[in-house]
């Protein structure tokens, strides 16, 4: 606006009155430089905008008192006009605990901040949706459903990210109880509907339906029990979940709740025993878990091995060893290709709930989505190109019709 | 961004399967057409932007992973940092339960929501702030409190909005205890800084100083307490309150606790009775309060009366009225002079205070941007004229540099 008001992000680190800048820290330094990581984060990655003008009393009397009244009054009398007449529909809570960020684990809400901004603009880059970072000052579980239930009102989503299994599968399942908007927490489902649209082209290509496939996963985190799901219900032959002590088997006295669920709806070939003993003859490796498996292991695969080692930066099998024995190769990685990236799919999952105001993401959704997105690569399927890159313009446009035609088919669209 | 997503702002009410537009409501209608408010409100007022380019490859590794994690990182080892590398102190959370909202009263949180994305949209305007929509679904004083201070990490300061009295106090007081970031209710302190503005100003016209004032002040609600704390805090002679039964003084037993406290630190001289009884012989009259004054109670008052009848839309005393006996007559209406209007005084308020990261705004940060305000006016100072417009573009940054030094000059600055 004037001279006075400087905004932190154009006046860097300069203070106003002249004083000195502030010192950057050897963290922030890059060689001679700022870093160029933090040189782009000074001032954060987002800001908010009117869409609106308030020029005049004009403009004023209307956007604002006493014009806002009526349309108050309006929602008052007819609850359902908050979706017309406000933002609600078209913005998304970004929620974190900041327990379970990236790789680096449980660092704190503040240090997440960086993390949920770029997942913001992400959703409005990739999703034309607008979303709000809200990392909470509590890893409670009880804390964090309540707040979440009390912010609803506000929002059209949540996307529930970076919060630490087992706590994230019951946050989960209580906010999509306690709510009639979707819920969703995009390390669990958001990784599921990736990696399933890209292994049903690496199957296509293959030469293979998805019922002929046995499937390992490595990880029974978050991601590995949704990819886990997701499988099962695309109709993949038999699946196999991985933790560090091996096959998650009905026979296993150590597990917890959800891993004793997993064991349930998984492992129809009933395997015990190791990572690597289940890898043998296994036509799809799926790594959500870190650490690296054994070459060996990696050659005892089936022939035209599909391998998608999705852990961040190393993944569990290196692409150059994984390419001795595999049909197919995916990484999490984006200087490989095939990188397993969720913004392929949580903004246009989003955005296609929001446009239908569904209540919630029901599994239908996350397949169609998954299904959408394995179509975008259509006549330029190959080995190299499994899923389409995040940059495809085609990508959240035809995942989000399907997710909305999904909503609708199922009964949880309001409009 | 591509066809099939269709932001809901630019596409109005029709649906993109091409079914019939919604129908309008006769709450919407105006003669033929959408009355121009609802026409206005479609989609709702604001929207989330990327302030960092996300174009390709290259800026996603800088913006999100890999990049973004030695940002966390550093936050995690100096917590610090998250003013820096996050919009955390550029955006301000807009908290509402709803239940004081304009002149319409407790109609829920969905209800007020126009009314929390056009203070958003003021804080970006006026103050270049970021500011977010938080209507919450609960009334609970505890509640409130809990959640806010769950939500503190991810935000610069915290405006609280239409919550009703005498909550609304107890849950201002709590959360300045609790937290480290402004918390300012502006249903108070705004209109208390932008009365007092003017105050000064028709003082100065009327070559009077603040301590040979004596002001009643009718209503004992938010704005109320704050106007009487500010006045009483800024040397105005005498200052009493009166609510529906009269003075509010120290004999009565029916006092709350919060206008026990209003009856300790106002009506030196001891006034008792009507509001009509203090008014006689006092030299200004402040009204918050809606209802009608009689003629003849403002006839009482003394001479060069200065009457500031701020109820909307229905001023205590109509400015015609008012004007057979005042010097200076001020209202919250923009269709006459001299408006009490808050936007003057909440984005130069909370600016300058995430400018200098200001744990808290004191009390003389705000009779700082009293008197910045009321000096906007200088050499243009006249009966009509005792407040600037919300559109001098002079306003937020003459507020927002005196609250900045005022905090430093308070040693709650921390840059």
């Amino acid at each position: 606006m004037a001279a006075e008001i400087v905004n932190p992000r154009t006046a860097g680190g300069a203070d106003t009155a002249g004083r000195p800048q502030r010192n950057v820290n050897d963290l922030e330094r890059n060689g001679d430089g700022l870093d160029p990581a933090f040189a782009l984060h000074r001032g954060g990655k987002m800001a908010v905008q009117a869409t609106v003008p308030v020029r005049d009393t004009a403009d004023l009397s209307l956007a604002y008192t006493p014009g806002v009244a009526k349309v108050c009054s309006a929602i008052a009398d007819q609850p359902e006009l908050v979706h017309d007449y406000t933002w609600k529909s078209q913005v998304v809570a970004v929620v974190t605990d900041g327990t379970a960020v990236l790789g680096l684990g449980d660092i704190g809400a503040e240090a997440s901040l960086p993390v949920m901004e770029g997942k913001a603009i992400l959703f409005k880059q990739f999703g034309d949706v607008d979303a709000v970072p809200l990392a909470l000052g509590t890893t409670d579980t009880d804390e964090i459903v309540e707040t979440v239930v009390r912010l609803a009102p506000s929002f059209g989503g949540v996307n529930l990210e970076d919060i630490s299994a087992p706590r994230c599968f019951e946050i989960e399942r209580r906010l999509q109880e306690r709510l009639d908007i979707p819920v969703f927490h995009d390390d669990q489902h958001g990784t599921a509907v990736v990696t399933l649209a890209a292994l049903r082209n690496a199957a296509k290509l293959t030469d293979r339906s998805l019922g002929q496939l046995r499937a390992v996963i490595s990880g029974a985190g978050a991601a590995g029990v949704a990819i886990a799901r997701i499988l099962v219900e695309a109709g993949i032959g038999d699946v196999a979940v991985c933790d560090r002590k091996g096959v998650v088997s009905q026979d296993r006295a150590d597990l917890t709740d959800v891993k004793r669920e997993v064991a349930g709806f998984t492992n129809k070939s009933g395997l015990t025993g190791s990572l690597e003993d289940a890898m043998k003859g296994a036509d799809v490796f799926v790594g959500v878990s870190g650490g690296t498996v054994a070459e060996s292991a990696v050659a005892s695969m089936a022939p035209d091995a599909l391998i998608f080692a999705m852990a961040n930066p190393d993944p569990e099998i290196h692409p150059e060893v994984a390419h001795r024995y595999a049909a197919v190769v995916a990484t999490g990685r984006s200087d490989f290709p095939n990188q397993i990236n969720n913004v392929l799919a949580f903004p246009g999952i989003f955005a296609g709930a929001l446009k239908v105001r569904a209540s919630r993401i029901t599994e239908g959704m996350k397949l169609a989505a998954a299904e959408a997105l394995a179509a975008v690569v259509a006549d330029e399927l190959s080995a190299d190109r499994v899923i389409p890159s995040p940059f495809d313009e085609r990508v959240a446009p035809a995942v989000s019709a399907a997710v909305a035609a999904a909503a609708r088919a199922e009964g949880v669209a309001r409009r």
